[in-house]
């Protein structure tokens, strides 16, 4: 990482074990579904991730995914990168911005404001980051299902990303998480 | 898993973290470079793995990789699925087989003749095996690199494949390793 950048930009995310984060159409009923056998209470760690994040970052797609659940979930900042022009509800005004920087110069003014982490999110910003050296560090939870097709959580990269493997945790029902640093 | 298939049909094999087993051309440079730091002797458990295997089944890519190393590394049967004529060299006609059936009749073929277990390599002949729903169990090495493009280990899906997680191991060198039976 270059020197300016200390804070982290951390992804966290589940994909089935063919790579993908979503169905084509951005359904998540695969997911819905192996969550059902998960034991009320158990977040697999996301709850104390989201306590280490200052500002959330996502895309355009994932924006419209989660504005469609009705209620909002995030208390911590939202800022959507998108070259769109994309409206905010004017009741979480205060929460979300949108904004169309470039993913090095978000960071150089997050981290010039004192931001420690971010939280990458949705797939096609989470590819620019990882094609800019951007991301610092990867918790991936593979869920036990092949869906065949859908939004790929990773894509073409210039060069190799080397990756350094931190834990792997498996839980009982089958879901595996592990963490890696970006090199 | 149909009563006349009492064999099991076992992929064992590493990919990239984003799901490739081999660059677009079949490279393997990547893992090369990622089993330079793996302690001399540890094989990840494959020899384990492939004394219990009768009968090695792959396809015609896989079979001229390995034709290409010169030295024929396998000591079991090889059977070739391949709609393809190809040749066996004549110092290896009492090992490799080149066969045109389709996987069902393969797997009926060998189930009868008492094979207790294959193992399926390459991806076009993993998928189409996976498809027919004739995997029974899965061994996958994530290597902690990001190659971008490549051979997929998987497919497209007419439907959701479920799996069930048996067992994962992490290696101090970074590789994660992932049982899964096929449901």
């Amino acid at each position: 990482m270059s020197e300016q950048n200390i804070m982290d930009s951390s992804v966290f995310i589940a994909t089935s074990l063919d790579g993908y984060i979503a169905r084509q159409d951005g359904n998540l009923d695969w997911l819905d579904k192996a969550n059902a056998i998960v034991p009320e209470g158990e977040d697999c760690g996301f709850v104390d991730f989201i306590s280490t994040v200052d500002v959330l970052v996502m895309g355009s797609n994932t924006y419209a995914k989660v504005l469609s659940f009705g209620t909002w979930p995030y208390e911590i900042l939202v800022i959507v990168l998108s070259q769109r022009d994309l409206s905010v509800p004017n009741e979480l005004s205060d929460q979300i911005t949108i904004s169309k920087e470039a993913p090095e110069d978000l960071v150089k003014r997050l981290s010039a404001a004192g931001k420690q982490r971010l939280n990458i999110d949705g797939a096609s910003v989470i590819q620019s980051f990882l094609s800019k050296g951007l991301i610092t560090d990867m918790t991936i939870t593979a869920i036990p299902v092949l869906i065949g097709e859908g939004i790929s959580l990773f894509g073409r990269t210039e060069k190799d990303i080397e990756l350094e493997h931190i834990s792997s945790k498996a839980y009982d029902f089958g879901f595996t998480q592990t963490k890696y640093l970006v090199k």
